[in-house]
């Protein structure tokens, strides 16, 4: 009855865009789309009564014993926890399946590589926002910059999703988690790794909210962008060995980083252990047990990190309920898990909230003995609180490459990113019909 | 020949005065001491030609095939780095053999506890100085407390090994390397908890070494602690659980931590990755590579911490070498094994160098509806560069309890540490003896 059958696994947060977009696709070629959930009234939410849908449970632990939709699938879509994916993986390698992720390529996933390409199978991953957009913008560039005799000397980028400019105004974070609150939480921990005229150059976790990189969106405004953890890694992938400055990093609203910088001094980041007595403590008992002595939270963090009474970090933190008598409402968790709850009470969207998303590029080279430099942004704002640009920018690029995976468009086999001109053309390109696409602009260097 | 057979393992930096003790015990007991060291030539520098001694070639990988030296000990010393004595518990249990050690109990140590109860042994952990001689002077005094019906609400104490006040006058921390230097470049890492006034409380490793407690040890003067990771975990060992205030903790001189905070702050103790391009750097470029900018290094740690340019803190670390043109002279390695090097450089003893062991304890406590407190405190000084306080005051307990063992004068079996009286009294009375005693004074509360 169908042509080809898609698996999509987790219908979470971010599978909205994806799932309503393959449906759609699904029309046109008659595919058959399966959305799979642990929960499968999130499943039957998505797919509603679509006549080529259909919504199942789904679970990894079942599916260790057999399951009969991987083996019906021609390719999977992995929206679940990265931490899943090498499951995932090893399913879809015995039962012969392609498999596209948004997900960063773990060590355990690179180990497939040799055996998918064997068996001819795609393993795509990084296929998202960030990563995926940003791999596939830049290597545009890049690639263009080559192609045209030009040697690229610096690559700068900053991706952030963020709150929409006209919606929320009270909020002074300017931020609300439209993605995984715990992976907001606990961001930037390790140390930042790049590469900056032409040296190493290291920030540790404890300066990493401090040591920020100013960027300015033409039309958007300023922000601020902090260094991702790995932006030596992509140096191979994106073929700039000679490169002398090479930064990957998170953009955020000015003053994001000061405000958050003290939640991370005081170590409410932390993941490593577990706190005692918990289930009685308000907000407020939570960050008294970070702070020296019991006189009142408020005026023991002015103290500790030199603020104003009245100045925005100080507004920032008590917005977000942290000096509140708030029973936190939890029994047990980490400084980390407890900090990501009492976070979640203001900073999950609510109705009238669109999110919105910026990117931003820097590319610095040399042409025919000129210095050059081009800037490459995009901005996407979300419908509402529920068709946020988030599971748009993440989605649709997954959506994208699994159809042309069931076409036969793409050469590639084994563990990938879409760093290729096969993947970024046609996705980038499909992008622009539904208003994604990077703006550019010549700046004076 | 020998009435009892007693095996050290390790030869290390730390076992001259553990050996020398022994030795003049086995002439005594007709006892004989081996002495085994990966490097044999260790084990006979400590050896030399006692005639109760025997220096052996040692290796945790081949005595895994088999050990004739553990088989004939009647009980085992191992001064082996804390991560081996799972290994070697294991193979004590397999030759029904009694184990002394000075490494904190890991979660492995306490799964053999069961079986060596069952077979009568005792694994004997934590009996050196710190942990060791701490629990021992702690317990005495708050065994003490409790028999004249006193109630205990408060214990602090904190141990540090520093360097003699009258050696080293150069030397602007007043520290050098007496024990493992790796440990104290990674001192702190993770998140310290303890108990204030009834609160539980968390200092985060980026806060540690600027939230420090004051600490005045009567005729030696004011110095500084920062709080270990682990003051809960002795709340049970220590039958403190109804105490308000609990906090174990490291002794350094005034300013110490201070300058050691900038190289937290810089990451410079981060052992989580290797540094790129290491080969040809410099201690200078070492530290370039933790700050922002390509200017002096110098300039930039003023600026980034706000310091004087003269200061204590800019003192410390230049005298350490951090700033100077010297090659590091490894090939490769983490921020924290670099650090350790380059300032092994400048910390290690030297001939002329006495290093110097303050411990201090306070115990507030009410007693017949009073308020009372006592302070108690030790410290001990070095011979010289190799017979260090130390050596001595880890090795003395080490090897009194292993000869409290041979004359089977202790009840206790397990895996333990040495926190009661069986342990404390005869262990204190004879270190006593060596010089090694706590002084106690009552404070005015």
């Amino acid at each position: 009855m169908w042509n080809r059958n898609i698996l999509v696994l987790g219908a979470g947060r971010s599978s909205a865009a994806l799932i309503a977009y393959l449906l759609q696709q699904a029309t046109q070629h008659a595919w058959k789309v399966t959305v799979g959930d642990v929960a499968l009234k999130h499943a039957q939410a998505h797919v509603a009564d679509h006549p080529n849908g259909e919504a199942i449970a789904f679970s990894i632990d079942d599916a260790r014993a057999g399951s009969p939709a991987i083996a019906a699938a021609d390719v999977v879509i992995s929206l679940l926890p990265a931490h899943l994916h090498p499951e995932v993986g090893k399913l879809c390698l015995q039962n012969r399946k392609h498999l596209v992720t948004a997900s960063y390529v773990s060590e355990e996933m690179k180990q497939f590589d040799a055996e998918a390409r064997q068996l001819g199978l795609l393993f795509l991953n990084e296929c998202g926002l960030d990563p995926g957009i940003d791999h596939m913008s830049a290597m545009q560039v890049l690639d263009r910059i080559k192609a045209e005799g030009g040697k690229t000397t610096s690559f700068e980028s900053f991706t952030g999703g963020l709150i929409a400019p006209e919606t929320d105004p009270e909020n002074p974070w300017r931020y609300k988690f439209t993605w995984n609150p715990r992976n907001v939480v606990m961001a930037g921990q390790g140390t930042a790794r790049f590469l900056q005229d032409g040296k190493y150059r290291y920030i540790p976790y404890q300066q990493l909210f401090t040591r920020t990189t100013p960027v300015v969106v033409p039309g958007y405004g300023a922000y601020e962008g902090y260094a991702n953890r790995d932006s030596l890694k992509y140096l191979e992938t994106y073929q700039l060995e000679n490169i002398q400055t090479m930064i990957r990093g998170t953009l955020r609203n000015q003053g994001y980083c000061r405000a958050w910088n003290i939640l991370v001094q005081l170590g409410c980041c932390d993941d490593s252990y577990i706190m005692e007595d918990i289930a009685a403590m308000t907000h407020r008992e939570f960050m008294q047990s970070f702070l020296p002595a019991d006189e009142p939270a408020e005026k023991l963090v002015v103290n500790l990190f030199s603020l104003e009474p009245d100045g925005e970090e100080m507004k920032r933190l008590a917005w977000s309920g942290l000096f509140s008598d708030e029973k936190i409402g939890l029994s047990k968790g980490s400084p980390a898990r407890i900090l990501e709850h009492i976070l979640n009470k203001r900073w999950k969207l609510v109705p009238g909230d669109k999110d919105f998303i910026v990117m931003w590029h820097r590319f610095r080279y040399e042409q025919e003995g000129k210095s050059k430099c081009v800037e490459a942004w995009l901005t996407a704002t979300g419908n509402n609180e529920v068709h946020t640009a988030m599971a748009k920018t993440v989605g649709l690029p997954l959506g994208i490459a699994a159809k042309l995976v069931l076409q036969n468009k793409l050469r590639a086999v084994g563990v990938t990113i879409p760093v290729t001109a096969e993947f970024y053309l046609p996705i980038l390109e499909e992008l622009r019909t539904f208003g994604i696409a990077l703006q550019e602009r010549e700046v004076e260097r």
